[in-house]
């Protein structure tokens, strides 16, 4: 046991066992956990109460901050521990239960969990289980690779449990930055006017009387999987560079842009590697998560600071952020996910926002979660935070996938919205990139279409939308055949027409 | 001519006619004026421009605040001297002309036009026509009965023409706060912790180099037109005001509630009305329009303040308003439309949003603009700036309409998205209240059916989320007959099915 990690003196005796700990998680309970994007999760007591569950009928709701790590959701979800979940989830077992309509998940704005737990429209927090790097010496935490929604759990659960990790180094403390909202309806300002601006505190603030264990685990965070850049991607990436340079050319945007948003994935990433190309300078990131290429970026002297609420990287990178910690401290800051995606801030700092898509309409409308319009993906997570109070809102996605082009992510009617027409103005595909600022619904249809769609569905696109217009109307649709790329999809295997699959194949 | 009414000497020889005014609009100019929801609006050079369009081929990209008065929109669209509208409308003519597609139509958040502006995503403004009470001793101007975007447009485009309406009292001096961003990257906080807080001006700046003419006007604004509540908004406001009187009996609210945003018209008047029946103290708005409730608020004690954008009222009210004015201003402001529909301020004072929706789902995604999902109504206006960023957002409308209740208002699937599942705790018709707060797609359903649906559509809606399920998902949903009460409409002339329109009727 490493006792140097527990410096509030009534604490030395709490330590407990992972399995001890799980123990006090009864059935129906409501428990909020950190973990973001898969850092900084529990990585004993909860995977300890999946095993239990395996023999024992008990299930929770469980809120978290964003995605799990290691296996934890899919233990919990195949031995039923999991009665609702919530907010976001990336877990292939666990989406399988949710879709079965096994578990019940509620699929949230990230930013919105701590504020929906505060203004008691969702149940009371029973327990927290919170990672910790150590607890200092008034019974307070410091976090580890993530904030998440740590802090509000902890102001507002019974019971807390501390989950100590040692595989975290001591120079953690002074990484984060945690505001607490002041009640309703005293609120103040969140005083973020820059990327790197500090307003709270350096640990999370605990209630020595609500911790009734202590558990020590040494589990590092499961790894980011980071895909090279594939020539899907890079041309993706290659479209929104040359929109971004043509953008200073013009003059509305500096070298340094504006704060980047950027989500997860392989083709965020080739983005964010792009940026390493391009002529530009002095970056600065106010996003959710830090990933390999924000460090590239770091190491490339082409970003200056990056706030987030997680580190989340590939085995590799966190070898090298460890390594040369003291010298990345003093560029990042990791913040409560409801300061991280807080409308206030965004809007403030004007970020670039680039989110991925599954699938976008002829109109601008994006899904970011629904697979055919039924069957949940991972979640809505923060795109939507971050797309409706940007600067820019950009989403991306390619233009077809599956073999011979089989799906079309260009489709004629979305069928789940995530992200309306209003909240979009850049689309991308390896095709091409749709500037929507400024144009109508009848004007975007045509540069969606041109730009963006894959070739093999561009026609079948182009006669839905002018058959539609007979009929008039803002924005032109044949309801009755709205979906039939999403019925063909089921019939078929294939979004294509029949001739055209012969043509392509 | 008033010229009292121009204090600021070297504009005493820039008074010219209307048609003169209205001359300096050429062709594929972008025109930006006063006016929202028809107040404070161009009562002079807009209308001899339409006239002006009547006899010349000249079409303008024209943006507003809000919805225009008088038949101002109407004329424009009939004379073809609108290229491009935008953000929002509320005219039968222009709608027409819009849903021909002869009118573009750039429906947009209200909070947004300025930003979008500012940040020149969209073009540069040739032309601002701003309404004023009358021109200070610097040439700056005092608005009149709304604010919207005046000083945006004053501050962005070429050349201002002023209209300086007789009709309003100079004591309108000191009712406007008007609070300008600071240019990126130097933007500061929007300081307003409370619905009363001042943090700008009393005036728009005006740059005296720009102003080409001065125009004087006497036509007051377009009355609203106020229905007296019948029986089914008597029904919405009753479960709604329950709901409220609960949330206070566990402890959520107190009898001030939290600011309160209530959109125009029917049933929100009606809501309103209630709030002086009901336990209710120390009310307070935060909202884009003062309506004839907000007066009647005050008259009962029941409501202390009331922000907005714009105030619209009846003629019986104006004269009220009018006659008792110097009581009434120290309970009001009015503000630039990107300040009263601010996110940051909503998300900070925790507002509770009160919307109508044209229509919703069984999982609670709400359509406000387009009817059938194509033909526009009037726009999303400012609900989707108050429904994302509130304390509580609340979408009100009639379980059903038309005659034998042949048009549902809760359907399989909304054909349109403005509102998404994430972004609507409370639904109610004057079927009753459905709290979707902390429920998941599948249980929002349940209680969306049984508490808000007429009653000749439960068996159909149940019947359809049954059979999805079959097919599993977050959110089940049968591609293939998604929008039948669509298309029976189109067919049948009613949603029903056959048997229960026999039943019914």
């Amino acid at each position: 046991m490493h006792l140097e990690r527990i410096r509030f003196q009534s604490y030395k005796d709490k330590v407990i066992s992972a399995q001890e700990a799980a123990d006090f998680l009864k059935d129906k309970m409501v428990v909020g956990t950190s973990g973001f994007t898969k850092a900084g999760d529990s990585k004993a007591v909860l995977p300890a109460f999946a095993k239990k569950a395996e023999f024992e009928n008990v299930a929770i709701t469980l809120i978290t901050g964003a995605s799990l790590g290691h296996n934890t959701d899919a233990d919990l979800a195949k031995n039923n521990a999991l009665y609702k979940r919530m907010p976001f989830q990336a877990d292939s077992s666990l989406r399988l239960k949710i879709n079965e309509g096994n578990v019940l998940f509620i699929d949230q704005h990230l930013s919105e969990t701590a504020e929906l737990l505060e203004n008691k429209h969702l149940p009371k927090l029973d327990f927290a289980i919170l990672e910790a790097t150590y607890i200092d010496e008034k019974g307070n935490i410091i976090p580890t690779t993530s904030v998440g929604n740590s802090a509000t759990f902890a102001h507002l659960a019974d019971k807390i449990i501390i989950e100590i990790n040692t595989s975290i180094p001591l120079n953690f403390k002074g990484l984060h930055d945690i505001f607490m909202h002041e009640k309703y309806p005293n609120r103040d300002v969140i005083n973020i006017k820059s990327s790197d601006d500090r307003i709270g505190v350096d640990y999370i603030t605990i209630d020595p009387k609500k911790v009734v264990g202590i558990v020590f685990t040494e589990l590092p965070d499961s790894a980011a999987l980071v895909s090279a850049p594939d020539k899907k991607t890079t041309a993706i990436a290659d479209h929104l560079l040359a929109f971004f340079e043509n953008e200073i050319k013009v003059g509305r945007l500096t070298k340094s842009l504006m704060p980047l948003q950027v989500g997860i994935g392989k083709v965020a990433n080739a983005v964010m590697s792009g940026f390493s190309r391009g002529n530009f300078e002095n970056l600065v990131m106010y996003s959710e998560v830090l990933q390999d290429s924000t460090f590239e970026l770091f190491d490339s002297g082409k970003m200056d600071f990056a706030s987030a609420s997680s580190i989340t990287v590939s085995e590799a990178c966190y070898k090298h952020v460890l390594e040369n910690f003291d010298e990345y401290k003093d560029k990042m800051i990791l913040r409560p996910q409801n300061i991280s995606n807080s409308a206030e801030v965004i809007r403030r700092l004007g970020i670039i926002a680039i989110n991925t898509a599954i699938e976008f309409d002829i109109y601008g409308n994006v899904n970011s979660t629904h697979i055919s319009g039924t069957k949940m993906m991972n979640g809505i997570g923060g795109s939507g935070d971050f797309a409706r109070n940007s600067f820019l809102s950009i989403f991306v996605t390619q233009s077809a996938s599956k073999e011979f082009d089989a799906i079309s992510h260009v489709v004629p009617m979305v069928p789940h919205v995530d992200h309306t027409e209003h909240d979009v103005d850049i689309l991308v595909t390896e095709q091409g990139l749709a500037d929507l600022r400024g144009l109508a619904p009848r004007e975007r249809v045509k540069v969606i279409i041109e730009n963006c769609a894959h070739p093999d569905y561009k026609e079948e696109l182009s006669d839905y939308y002018n058959r539609a217009c007979l009929g008039g109307g803002q924005t032109p649709h044949l309801l009755e055949e709205a979906f039939s790329f999403y019925n063909r999809l089921a019939k078929t295997g294939s979004m294509k027409q029949k001739k055209s699959v012969e043509l392509s194949s």
